[in-house]
């Protein structure tokens, strides 16, 4: 369980080689220097450098609600989308089981209609507390759910019951929802001013979900904490795995490999991987840039994808994800006679299967013209899911200074929110409306 | 209601334009018609093109099945891998409320060991059936997880309830699974020869699994079947959508256009995205070509996936999936001095916000150069789904087949499953297992 997150690039040969990563380690040393002085692009958002050591400052206050919302309600309602959906989503999903209850549920990360009633009316008869999660409170997504269900909650809550079950997660000083919580006497949590939202699962956007759902918060900060002290320790690019993993990719994307599939073989991953999505695919993707981050799961996507992996277009590379250890161990049975012709694998748990499946995988990939790499993670577990968690924030932000765009903004993501906010009749847009209507009307 | 599954490509110029779709009038013609007469390649698996006909026949059986496992058992547990789980997991979870309980549960669609585990703890004190679905019964994940289930089983149910509880979907005459329901004289329905894993949603691999989980079949297939109607006998390539589909995409292709995105606005069309992805990745990429298929879950995605679609490498194109309505109606409340700064948006429905924000995106994406294309598709319902399934399933031949490969098999998926038989001991690969050995000690 002591062992760190590791990389194996032995597949990615002959696109990667050491030597070729070695031929980068002069830029690699100044790009990881500029990160630690602050001196590189985008340099206004790094607090999530030293999130793994700070995150211990607000972290009785968030355990203490966390505790009372487990004590009280039936549900919390974590309301949020992108990073305020994602890394909450992705930890809990990943560290809990599936068949059991699951008493964080999420609101305000898309519009469906049909959603909401569902959950509405599934609420009816449930104790509730809801966690609004937004730095300005402007987001269309999250601030029409809040609405909404501060409406619905206000037909069975007094006022002042409404006060202790709405917690806000906020901008320290400013914005809508800053102003409406201190009005109303919410309690509130804080995103720190110099962190980006896909940066922000070890802030109170994610902790307080996380912790709500009965996740051990100490061992996923310990995980992220002992990857910082690595990641700020060592700048070697083929002894720091996120520098090895940021450079690969780096050369693979020169090669003309602008595909990255993330393929884990615990389904439980799911969410991580589109946690990992967002978080690389809005740091790289911009002037024209950029991988196109997508993930499969495996083996399930082994019969949907697995066909195009081996023989399509070869703009892609994979970076498998495997973990060392999971919970249970299942022994599969010898059966008399062998009625369903398995019992060359009896004796054998469904463990050893998976991992034959991993590395029958990436043989075949390999031979496909596929370059692969793995990403070893000790275990199912949050110290683990810590470590990941950091390792690809600090790969990310290597990778997008290496492709020399700036990995902490997302200018693009304003162009759809000033159309819709638009057509939506919004104060001050008028004039993109009236293009937009005469576009419309044109089709 | 009424209205059929439609497509919108306007934002697709200058990249796709009706003259250049013209130009491929004869090419498309003489594939529909290769399609028609079953003159094409790999013609020996046509039989989907008349399943929504064809499955009159068996609705009965799959619909009497259905009602006993909907009356006599808390969960079904259908255990399939691709085409075998796709299908039917798409449906259900398009069709069915988030937030009540869910009678279909899946295993055997991967190989985890964790997630078993969760499932059979989760089942002991549950009145359960199985389905089993494999053609062969030679794929060893579901053959796997079959045996597993069967052991647990037997803790609670003598041979005879046994017998009654497991119904496998099999090969009708020949392989593993068929030979062993046989002799156990399980219920058996049959997967006919000529249709493919991903193309066998309406034939008893997904009816039996839709039906127990109380989706309407026949709306389902009546859907289905006024798409095959128009299909067959429309070959115009401006005025058959499932055709300019095919077509606009096999332009955009051609133009370098390798990664698809397929953006839908409700969180309940998720699995049938990954439905399509394996329909139109196992169909297309092989012979290292077709287009990578991936999928966007809106607006949840456009702020994770956002910023990359608008300003990332432009080697994607988007089809955007746009219903045209919803079950349920949530009006926004207007609110006295409006605190969180959203009366511009109040009596507007959800519905409505979720319109404008597909709106806003689609012109928003197209002026930041990525071309998209919209199926317009006209409810949440299961009349709708089946229009899209026959929709899907026969652009995919026409696309596939305009690539020049055959659409209708996939190579590719046996690399790995070979490495992993090796790997695992199974005999007849013990050549295999050698050479893969020796890759795994070089390392």
């Amino acid at each position: 369980m002591k062992k760190d997150v590791s990389l194996d690039i032995s597949l990615l040969e002959p696109h990667v080689t050491k030597d070729k990563l070695k031929d980068l380690q002069t830029k690699v040393s100044s790009i990881h220097k500029s990160l630690w002085n602050k001196t590189c692009k985008g340099n206004g958002f790094l607090g999530w450098l030293n999130l793994p050591t700070e995150a211990e400052k607000t972290f009785g206050d968030v355990k203490e609600v966390a505790e009372e919302i487990r004590h009280d309600a039936d549900y919390l309602i974590s309301i949020g989308i992108g990073g305020s959906y994602l890394g909450a989503r992705a930890t809990i999903d990943f560290l809990s089981d599936p068949f059991q209850k699951q008493n964080v549920l999420f609101l305000g990360h898309h519009i469906s209609s049909d959603y909401a009633a569902s959950l509405f009316s599934f609420l009816k008869d449930k104790d509730v507390y809801v966690n609004v999660i937004s730095k300005s409170g402007g987001t269309t997504e999250p601030a029409v759910a809040f609405r909404l269900i501060r409406q619905e909650l206000a037909k069975k809550y007094s006022d002042s019951e409404l006060q202790k079950r709405i917690i806000a997660t906020t901008d320290a000083k400013k914005g809508i929802l800053h102003d409406f919580a201190e009005k109303e006497k919410y309690r509130r949590f804080v995103i720190p001013d110099d962190v980006g939202g896909r940066f922000s699962v070890l802030t109170p956007v994610g902790l307080l979900p996380i912790a709500a759902a009965g996740c051990d918060l100490q061992e996923l900060l310990k995980g992220a904490k002992s990857m910082q002290d690595l990641c700020e320790k060592n700048d070697n690019v083929l002894d720091n795995p996120a520098l090895t993993y940021a450079t690969a990719r780096y050369l693979l994307y020169q090669q003309g490999k602008n595909v990255e599939v993330l393929s884990a073989f615990e389904p439980f991953f799911q969410y991580v991987g589109e946690w990992w999505k967002q978080l690389f695919g809005e740091s790289e993707g911009k002037e024209n840039k950029g991988i196109y981050p997508t993930a499969a799961n495996m083996t399930t996507d082994l019969h949907s994808l697995g066909q195009y992996l081996q023989e399509g277009e070869r703009m892609l590379f994979e970076t498998f994800v495997r973990l060392g250890q999971t919970y249970a161990e299942i022994s599969i049975p010898h059966i008399e006679k062998d009625p369903d012709k398995l019992n060359f694998v009896a004796g054998q748990t469904l463990s050893d299967v998976n991992e034959n499946a991993y590395l029958g995988t990436k043989y075949a990939h390999c031979d496909g013209g596929l370059p692969n790499m793995t990403i070893n993670a000790p275990a199912r577990n949050a110290f683990s899911l810590g470590q990941l968690y950091y390792f690809f924030e600090f790969a990310v932000a290597v990778s997008g200074l290496l492709m020399d765009v700036n990995p902490f903004n997302q200018p693009g993501v304003e162009a759809y929110k000033k159309n819709m906010s638009a057509l939506l009749g919004k104060p001050g847009f008028e004039e993109q409306k009236a293009k937009l209507d005469k576009k419309i009307k044109g089709e």
